[in-house]
């Protein structure tokens, strides 16, 4: 059934600028969602909604602009001019690392954040603001086609919806969280009038989706605890997945196999490979550690073992993440001064955005290690398992969502148990070929078959369920 | 009814010494929880388990002496001398920083904490042996006197019960957790096996109390994610108090009538007064930057208005501790430099072990500031009221469990909202002298109806509970 949908995300499909002949170049937007919601323009009607980012985007915002996907199909593009400096409070001040932090439980509540005059204008002119931007776009484009169903994305969008619930009393609204949710004490973070802002503009939906059963049950709790109301017919589950056929062929790019190239010349006997963000969240500095504790407890495996951490600089413009960054490149030295020698090196950090290396390493990785504090999903996982040639092995975090998922097939670790991940990398470097392989294969099967499109049926399947009762 | 009782605390009701002319001397043990239990002593028969902490207590360590409360009331005191180095582990690496910080939600998840060998080491070598000598030596008084009830109280005594309901599977066993039980996603913290021996340890009992309702039901919450088991009805909530004839007649001392003439003698026109440990769940360094925004919008009130900060230096041998020491020092000296003149000094910052100072303090304040991070109960909001002779006002923090029985007549505040406590600040110095009469009063008639032996009524009503369930 070809539908009508309007999504709405911070970031687009694709991003705009001008090359140097001065011509208007898209390039696909990086990052999962844009990915896997990117499907969806081949089979329905969408108009998406999001923030124009640089002067070229700009220029296209107001209204909206037709254009075609890959294959061809069409869509329309809504892109929304904000004011600079409550665009500016709104991702770098509300969404992050405020929301972010609080989602994933990052705070170190002794001494930050401080809730002040600051924040409380950054939340009202910024993260307020912008919601009604993104509203106000909603409302137009229902104006336009009012029977489409509107999808809002993540943790950015928490206010916009009940924005538009007050105009639009009939409209079918849905939202994915793709983060982690929280249970109600660490909300607390915020001030009551902000969580209750947040978890009302929530159940202002008619569907809320999550990754996993345990961030679902997070806010069910949360939205009793904070406002009193049962949300439990409204939520559902449907988690996050890849396009493994498109997967699989970029695997055979030629920028993939030059970058494979490259990674064979100079790998070590074994490999153990990250691919993340450079976020907090993602542990990069204990998995430094736990690797310096294996390489400690297993001397007979130095310079026969390397990590290779490919690591992509996020959000630099907040302190956070820029002392998060550093605390990366000390470990990292750290390690390596105490351990390198005659031209092995245990870690190789490599800081910068690379999509074909991050793909080569995929395949040629003995171990992966995923060791996230706290990750909605963590695509990597499913990515990465898809295309490895090695037999490799994941070690998965239990706080990541794909643990629910893939937790069988993996070997789980706590994530701040620097101990049990060293143990971890033993026992994957020592697991036997068929186990390995058995391991791997069923990982492979389950993502084959829960796909990007699966993770879409879901979330249309619960869209029907609400059309269907507000028939009756 | 006269029961027969053991209660296992690590701490004792009186602590022993040697003065200078060589005789023993018993010192009352501060802190709310060995003085609400104290008053046990006069109505039943109480064998009291403790750890030795100096070398005169490990010279009467081993089997139970024969004491008398203050009032003539006999009971036993039996003393246990654990190993050093396990009880180091036990106290300075487990119980605190780890456990306590797990409660109060106090990592930086980023950063901290590492669970590595050593602490794997100190868990098993520390903990859990000196959780083994804790239940070795109630299962040498039950042997005694088998019908006893055993009490166990907090954070230190996780696992005990688990040993003792292995060898007496027919013993009464409770537990009061006097801190603030966190929601099962922060216990993730600690390995599967650490989270889980901590919970099984717990359900081990019949009964297990909480400050609020709030804790218990993450404790409910948790035990069904951690263990899948659903021990509602073993669970109870009650609030501990204090001893209200008691209290004021201590408020009546010369000790304290003395600390209060200086007090007087100095007291700007209006006083703000904070009184805790030096515990970073207590968010004393928000609360001075709360009083600089507060002196920020309020000019007014620059020389008219101190903060008095009576802080009981806490855990020192823990990095984390002394650490924040140094904060609220480096945050309480920027704030006076910045406002200080003539004389007139802002914040009065001090650091000490003085009762009847906390009491003069308790009498004068027209504020009394209590923002902590989390707090299983805080009885300074109870014991300040009951003597304060300024009507003064209440700011209390929402994640305190006094907040739960107090709420209604205190000003809430947001821990982290320091904009909001520098508002509530204000609020308090300028409501009218009736409503803060009125506050005030309710505040007092609500400790007096529930005071220390309506706490320890609600419990022994769980045991009685248990007792009849059991004989049907």
């Amino acid at each position: 059934m070809r539908r009508k949908l309007i999504i709405v995300s911070n970031r687009g499909p694709v991003t705009f600028a001008r090359d140097e002949a001065g011509e208007r170049v898209a390039r696909r937007s990086s990052g999962g969602l844009a990915t896997a919601l990117r499907s969806l323009l081949h089979h329905h009607d969408v108009t998406w909604i999001a923030s124009a980012t640089s002067d070229e985007e700009r220029s296209l915002a107001g209204a909206a602009v037709e254009l075609e996907a890959d294959e061809g199909s069409p869509y329309r593009l809504h892109l929304i001019a904000h004011n600079e400096q409550a665009y500016d409070w709104f991702y770098n001040v509300v969404a992050n690392p405020m929301l972010w932090f609080v989602h994933h439980s990052l705070w170190e509540l002794a001494y930050t954040p401080k809730v002040d005059s600051a924040f409380h204008k950054a939340w009202q002119e910024g993260y307020t603001a912008v919601n009604a931007g993104f509203a106000a776009a909603v409302l137009a484009e229902l104006e336009r086609e009012p029977g489409a169903a509107v999808f809002f994305h993540d943790y950015h969008l928490y206010l916009a919806p009940r924005f538009v619930r007050e105009e639009r009393p009939e409209a079918t609204l849905m939202h994915f969280v793709h983060v982690p949710w929280r249970q109600p004490d660490y909300w607390r973070v915020l001030t009551r009038s902000m969580r209750c802002a947040i978890d009302d503009g929530l159940i202002a939906k008619d569907v809320i989706g999550f990754h996993t059963d345990r961030w679902r049950r997070n806010f069910i709790y949360s939205t009793r605890e904070l406002l009193g109301e049962d949300v439990t017919q409204r939520t559902v589950t449907a988690p996050i997945s890849v396009e493994p056929a498109e997967f699989e062929e970029v695997a055979e790019s030629e920028a993939v196999l030059a970058a494979e190239r490259e990674i064979v010349a100079r790998r070590p006997e074994k490999l153990v490979v990250r691919v993340d963000r450079t976020d907090p969240s993602k542990n990069i500095v204990r998995g430094f550690r736990a690797f310096e504790l294996y390489l400690d407890g297993h001397p007979e495996m130095r310079r026969r073992v390397g990590m290779l951490a490919l690591l992509d600089p996020s959000r630099q413009e907040i302190p956070e993440y820029a002392e998060y960054l550093g605390a990366i490149e000390r470990e990292a030295r750290r390690v390596n001064d105490r351990f390198q020698e005659n031209g092995w090196m245990p870690i190789e950090l490599q800081v910068g955005d690379d999509f074909p290396r991050a793909v080569a390493a995929y395949k040629q990785f003995d171990v992966l290690l995923v060791n996230a504090i706290f990750d909605g999903m963590n695509l990597v996982a499913k990515e990465a398992s898809l295309v490895n040639t090695q037999d490799g092995v994941v070690v998965l975090s239990e706080n990541a969502g794909a643990h629910a998922e893939l937790g069988d097939w993996a070997l789980t670790v706590n994530p701040f148990d620097v101990d049990g991940q060293a143990e971890a990398i033993h026992e994957a470097l020592t697991l036997d070929a068929g186990e390995r392989r058995r391991r791997l294969d069923a990982i492979r099967a389950h993502v084959r078959e829960h796909d990007v499109n699966a993770w879409l049926d879901l979330q249309l399947a619960a869209l029907d369920r609400v059309a269907t009762t507000a028939q009756r």
